[in-house]
């Protein structure tokens, strides 16, 4: 079941059938004194495709700053709160576009309400973000007792939190409920898709370092987002951002919801390889995936496969011999010196514009 | 429909409902005055799950190396052959588990058959590897005049190749059918095993690099297992062969087809972090995955979700302001200094060796 409900956060509606957005997480303490590095790395994080950025604020401080920031870039930032509903408060005097809490360690209602009430007056959203490793006490003795399962407590911690939302008059949420398995990440969000509309922000915490990251959050969020779960998705990896996003738009790529973008495929070379297909593709990688147009570019080492896949993409390269032969939507375009490949191939993108 | 048949590649068997298993594929050269450090290179493969490993033989004097490193290790290993069969007749004057050809580049029959004589008389099975970027003229005619698509066009190549192994008496194959898109490797692989009962080898052919490559291997290979289809796997990315195979074995877990190991669950650092897991994470990584023992170890990086996540594992670590705090099983065991987390984490890991 589709969301119906949306949010908008800044220019990004998040819901309502829009395009399913990508998101990563700041990683290092964000310093007021280098507001425009990290501006520079926001503006290449939106040509690499995120669409939102989340910022932990630890500190009642980091809000002011974040702010600056915010008003620097055009992405939507979020400002990520646990514990301490002041720094909630400071964050929604900022052109802050969305708050995360975490109820679960936000003590009394009477906190919440505070920051609802000043989210409603600057039409700012909020994602309730209920997370396997703080669960409330009560579910948390439930699950330990055997009473409830881990999908269910999560499920039954969002419903809490979103019924406490309603009962203050405020819907303007996102939810998330993330497990550190696919299974219970497949399970908790059909459980909840299936009783409420509101938009879902997929992803599976602790998910690990890059490869069993990727693999666990391709497993989960595909399955999910065929079925017409999920409005947002943050891919959680032990690394970059950069790469975060990368699988996010693959993860929708392989879900058929991709955006317009270079389809890269590549060979993992072997012993035959006549063109070093990794160092090429690992130059040209963050050019490719900037480019907004539909189109597959094939990057091969050798004569096996090379130009049997090289013939069916948009352009193709790949090694024959001591020669590098580019072809152009199946027809062999061009026989060059292996040293021409990076001057030739910058000409060829240019198409692609 | 799970596979009947099975063929057995020195001590390991492929299909007939053994476990699912994990292939690599040699990426350099085979240097015949570097065998032994490719010996402890196959052995520490073997060591992160690799159970078969794959070889280009472009040249017939690359039959003696390779054979020569298959009588040093324990490791299956398997000669993949184009073009020449003579180089396939070669590599079966040493033992070497496995021959992959791709019949639509060996050229006449005779030269097939010579090929299936020799290896039914020494008992080694042969893949018969289709490729969407090598398929026979004929098929890649048809498919370019509309009257099959990409997927009918493998199936079919695929098939041609089993009926005429089955006319020289050869039975002893498993299958593979290679498309580079996920869409395409689900309907081929689903096609075909409705309808034959020789043994699976799995992958999406020139996936790209990690992130796409990972993304694209999980999406399609992670639900035909679950359907009980594939007998082998190979994720092949523009990446290291231990890549590789840490893919691997992610994807049979992710798949409910997972052999006992380690679940690493860590988190992916934010400002809130005051222990660097991804630093340790990647520091221990290789050790981790190199145990044997059924259990989940999680490196967390700040009291938000880490003592949460910590606690249901059966090993964790994580950070509290300066120090480090160690958990056994739900319960605290140890509170370190920053400085002692290396030390302190391999006196913990003797536990599960």
């Amino acid at each position: 079941m589709p969301s119906v409900r949306s949010v908008k956060a800044k220019g990004l509606i998040i819901g309502g059938g829009f395009p399913v957005s990508i998101q990563t997480m700041w990683k290092e303490p964000l310093r007021a004194d280098a507001l425009e590095a990290a501006a520079a790395r926001v503006r290449g994080l939106a040509e690499l495709g995120c669409d939102v950025l989340r910022f932990a604020v630890p500190a009642l401080g980091d809000a002011e700053v974040l702010g600056r920031l915010a008003a620097m870039v055009e992405m939507p930032l979020v400002a990520d709160i646990h514990f301490d509903w002041r720094i909630a408060l400071a964050c929604l005097d900022h052109p802050i576009a969305k708050i995360r809490i975490n109820p679960g360690n936000i003590g009394e209602r009477w906190k919440v309400e505070e920051v609802t009430k000043k989210a409603r007056d600057k039409g700012v959203p909020i994602r309730i973000g209920v997370n396997g490793g703080s669960l409330p006490q009560d579910l948390r003795e439930r699950l330990e007792r055997g009473e409830i399962d881990r999908a269910g407590a999560l499920v039954a911690a969002a419903e809490r939190e979103v019924a406490a939302f309603e009962e203050l008059g405020f819907s303007d949420v996102v939810v998330s409920m993330k497990a550190s398995s696919v299974a219970e990440t497949l399970e908790v969000n059909r459980r909840f898709a299936r009783a409420h509309d509101y938009p879902l922000h997929l992803g599976v915490t602790e998910a690990g370092p890059l490869v069993p990251g990727i693999v666990k959050n391709t497993a989960a969020l595909v399955p999910l987002l065929e079925e017409g779960i999920g409005d947002t998705i943050r891919v959680s990896i032990s690394d970059t951002m950069e790469t975060e996003v990368a699988a996010g738009r693959e993860i929708l790529a392989a879900a058929g919801k991709g955006r317009a973008g270079i389809t890269l495929v590549s060979c993992p070379r072997c012993a035959r390889a006549g063109f070093d297909t990794h160092a090429f593709t690992a130059r040209w990688a963050a050019r490719l995936y900037a480019l907004k147009t539909e189109a597959t570019i094939a990057v091969m080492g050798c004569v096996v496969n090379g130009p049997g896949e090289a013939r069916h993409a948009d352009l193709g390269i790949t090694g024959a011999g001591d020669k590098v032969v580019i072809f152009r939507k199946g027809k062999i375009a061009r026989t060059i010196l292996r040293e021409e490949a990076d001057t030739v191939f910058e000409e060829e993108l240019r198409a692609f514009e």
